[in-house]
């Protein structure tokens, strides 16, 4: 049996996944739809520790300002009286059909400026809850035409956007970080920023790119057909995971959504490993600290039981996968493998240290390409060790 | 009929293209290994401006240095003999085994520095012969197992021998510069640096990272699901588009190196468009300015007659489809239609001059965004002008 | 400028098609709704012969038997008036909620039986209206996760239920085939017949094969990673081509339901080429001869204008194709390239008429394989051959 | 820990897959060839049944007749010894550049004679060996360009070439079914018989295809975005799962062939539970009755000792997967969460006994869909039973 998750677990989840009613692209909706603050207390009883939500999770986006204060009072009142967090908010800028070629890199530049606008008003609201994490997913942000987006101009118009809302993060002086979301595809047929690379990338040539760093979903690097450990790893590498968006993926295809570890359970081990462990060479190094967030879709089979069972699942699956994390780092049979693999060696700068290029190429080390080629890594027993300990 | 390539036209290929033999994971090689030298006149009979080379395509691999600089010169002689320009120079740390689990990168420290100093080597072999960039494409750094390789060390020796090779590049003045060819994966699970995105991210934390941009290859981004003309734009938005490598590849499967316009043939006519025309919204802007060169493998089936006849098709496609995209470019109904779509409006700053969050928030814009909703962007007509185009 | 398509070309197009208002699973619909009748004389207006929809395409889920009678009504004449004609019919057993586990092939019996019920009642909308074909999507029937379905009796129900309707056909004496559509996901994370191939295989079990067939689309068969044109040659092959679903798909992801050659266009070149002329060994052989029917989404970027012109640019592309593969077939330049590569060799039996096994082993033709293999195919001439006459 | 493997698990292992040398696209071989009859002991030792092999695993592609049966010879003295049975026997119709353009299906029509002698030949070796099976994979045919192939063409020489050596085998009176390998993809840029419904239809079009069935591997499936264990249950369904090819593979990409289980483990999970407790609803139905198959190759990185391991991997996963399934059979809770699923539902026939079409469309059975489609499936708290019992 799992234990029951607790508040010190810091799983956190989306409104909008267990808020999902089920409609798709083929299909109507098969569940009802209830108001935002009837989840927060059930996700509590089930051990959560946090919500977040976009915020027409909690007003619809015509609402005049008196209902959504209301709402998101509402909302907030919900959550305390359940003990819950709201620890990220993010803003709808794909579901209106104004958004239908983007906000912040529409080809329109009356809808980018509305778009912007509906950021900042989101900032406001996330400012104002005492989140700490702003997620910008431009879903809408790309094409399906190579001829309909001067990509050169949108760059500048996503850098403009994203510095404009962090500028004014820093300007009101809110406790608040940028976490930006990528994706390759769907529902544009090519996104931009559509892997954790491109955004790092984009978050380079930032004026505020301090406090703008990254929300890596599993399936959306998967779509990409990447690794998403390895995103995890290059993100934490440049000092850029702010937060996540933990779910299941199986291949190349729509963006499934499913519950954390029902897609590639192997991937789903070591990204648990990542987080929890960090990274095998460096004990005091640099480690995931934000909440353990789920961003997945109960399956449209499902009928509200089945809401909370896959709720349940996710923290389930991820616990379970923390421990079998835990007794794998802590094997002897594993250490030594690690060792035998050479997995710790590589910490260790290739140059001595004050040796420089011109020193290393007088070296005559005598290495022995040949010989040295003869080396068994031992990276087939050290993978078999972790599926034995996953089914052990 | 096309028309002859010059070397204005500046098609310059891999010796390692025409040179493949047809040895793949499943057959024997089916055309002999000819001696580079020998495929330098028939290139440049064919229209090419320049070849490019892997150390190992000129000598071998454990040959002593009469033998290499003996091999180098006679190539160098022959490629003036036959007025064609050595514009790229690269590294082989891939073919032989002890590159096996990576050269920079590898578990193994010694490898790691034997790698180094073959990278090295090749630097000045590059100089020596004039080059003007220096690919270092990682095909062999890094994984098939989560667990087999630390990524946050992995991502520290790569920056620290990409750091390494282009210190020693400007401490010893040559005028070259490294372009990193990305790749998802093949002949590893997962290659580290998978994408243009990734590529870019490393160089934004590199010492010497001005003289360090990318080489991306079609088929590479094609290979993560990607688009591969949104891929140089990227690029080019962050000044570091510095080599190219066309080829083409049918879908998600292994890396097929087809003839330049024989995997999506659309996606082949933006890529032209934007390397010929540069983006729409910015007629003086950043453009790409090195040499169009081919990274294709003629196809196994082929004998020598083919080999001929594919790098012949290249050009061909490439010269095609350049003047398609000036017809394109030029034709008023094209204009009209990209204005409809707002493809230069996108251009415009989303903030007037000066104007601050704040001045945003408050403007009352009267902005109706349901009514903004029902604007006709006429992305498929202007896509249809472009197929119409192609095909016209 | 392209030709003006008329009734002698065949084109139809489902009311879905146009008819999509443009809703995903990110966003909101796009457009409005019109009534089915709306799109007929349009689509004649532009040059289309036929029509076909699904059941709830004209009347609602809940229609009672007038309203649905009244409805079919009013679309036939003004079918008639436009002088369409209604060549397939389909059903919906993907859009209730009731069908979330599938229509055929539900875990649910009542479902099934429901479903099977909903199909039988479209049969005779088809009947009575002269549709030749009816097309079974089964888009609801598979499953995400493995242990929810039992694979035996899903294809076990499978086939009772196409037995069943293909069973009232023919005692009900209808001069109508069925054609089953493959696609391997989307809406579920795995459909059952998947592929061309796994419909086909299904067909074979049947006792009433003979009046069941396909129509393969061109993105799902895309989706599964292969070749749509084998797919159609295989299905010819077969015998069981007796409909189509023309469209665009741009690689692995969403089904994107393009217009038809705005996705990979060098494989709609081939596409075409065979529809229109065949199989190159077999000038008298198979043929596809029903309607050149398109099944695409215009974008959701675009308002009611670009509906037309999609639809415009669905005919358009396939009539420059078709041009296009008439010049090349009739190119001296690419009888010699295929006779050279062998293509018409294919058609020649392996052995001689009256030879055996133990013949062929007995043989001793001085066969030299080295020799042999030294073979130029002249491929890649033969493809060039094709692009350059696609950029003519 | 794992139980060491015995006869009784029949498990068998390609010579080739041990034997890989390590070469890939882009890398020389990591380790030495051994004779094949070195394998033979090591492999009996860690609990192998049985071993497979083309016919140039055993002796050389230009070896005369004595050479060749003094190897095939010294490798079945080898195999008695060690108590192995040669189970399965295959021919190599890739390799050598003569088979460039395939072997059964070369536009070539000598090769095509060729290749047909060399299945023969091999078909003679497998019944001398008193193997069951004979395997036909046809990777070499297919293509890379739509127009260098005549489809119809090649599915009729495909159909001669295996009806050809199926008339033999019957002829001679062996004991001796064929198995078909389908793949998608690589070493062509599409193959013939992608998938395993593909080469079903083919084999529904045979002459003797009585003894002519499957052999699907994990991986090729997966290439082809498609789930294994599905394309198990299909052959199954339709009396073809002769045998099979087990491994792992990561996604859409090269063929990796990966220890078992080192792909997707959760689907590698439901195909051991498919093939060693049948379907759920057919607890007397159609089983797989033939060995447990591996196909994969020992990473490149691994020396020696690596080969070993990872060939005692692929045996303790699978140990370990069907002792869950068994446990996962068993579980009350799961029983209780299938019926909930109606997974054994499925099994029970749509129409009563002696129902028709036209009674089911008289039947007024009330159902109403909109109550029926709040049933709660419970198909996620199934997979997470499926995952808490692999996690277990």
């Amino acid at each position: 049996m799992v234990r029951q998750p607790t508040s010190q677990d810091r799983f956190s989840f989306g409104l909008w996944t267990v808020g999902w009613p089920g409609a798709d692209p083929f299909g109507a909706a098969t569940r009802p739809v209830l108001d935002p603050w009837e989840y927060a207390g059930r996700l509590a009883e089930l051990g959560a520790w946090g919500i977040t939500f976009h915020d027409n999770d909690v007003f619809p986006f015509d609402a005049d300002e008196a209902t959504r204060d209301q709402r998101v009072r509402r909302l907030r009142d919900a959550a305390d009286a359940a003990g819950l967090v709201i620890e990220m908010v993010t803003t709808n800028t794909f579901t209106h059909p104004v958004f239908k070629d983007g906000g912040l890199t529409s080809n329109d530049r009356s809808v980018r400026r509305f778009a912007l606008r509906k950021v900042l008003r989101a900032v406001e609201i996330a400012a104002q809850l005492g989140a700490s994490t702003f997620v910008m997913w431009g879903g809408r942000e790309g094409g399906e035409y190579d001829g309909s987006k001067d990509v050169y101009a949108a760059m500048e118009r996503y850098r403009e956007g994203i510095d404009t809302v962090a500028g004014y993060i820093r300007s009101q002086g809110y406790d608040l970080r940028i976490a930006l979301e990528p994706k390759p595809n769907e529902p544009r047929g090519d996104i931009f920023l559509p892997t954790v690379g491109h955004a790092l990338a984009l978050i380079a040539e930032l004026e505020h790119g301090d406090i703008v760093g990254l929300n890596p979903e599993t399936g959306h690097e998967q779509m990409a057909n990447l690794n998403y450990t390895h995103a995890l790893g290059q993100a934490l590498w440049s000092g850029k995971l702010f937060h996540l968006d933990l779910n299941g993926q199986r291949g190349l295809k729509y963006d499934q959504d499913l519950v954390f570890g029902h897609g590639d359970l192997l991937s789903a081990f070591f990204t648990v490993d990542l987080i929890e462990n960090g990274f095998p060479g460096y004990p005091d190094g640099p480690r995931y600290t934000g909440p353990r967030h789920f961003d997945y879709k109960p399956s449209r089979t499902e009928h509200l039981a089945g809401v909370w069972e896959s709720a349940r699942a996710c923290m389930a699956t991820y616990l379970l996968l923390a421990e079998k994390a835990e007794r794998f780092r802590a094997d002897p049979r594993v250490r030594e493998a690690m060792a035998y693999a050479g997995v710790l060696e590589l910490a260790e700068p290739t140059l001595a240290p004050g040796e420089t290029a011109a020193d290393l190429l007088a070296d005559q080390d005598g290495f022995d390409p040949d010989k040295a080629a003869e080396r068994d890594f031992g990276f087939v027993r050290l993978q078999q060790l972790a599926v034995e300990h996953l089914l052990g």
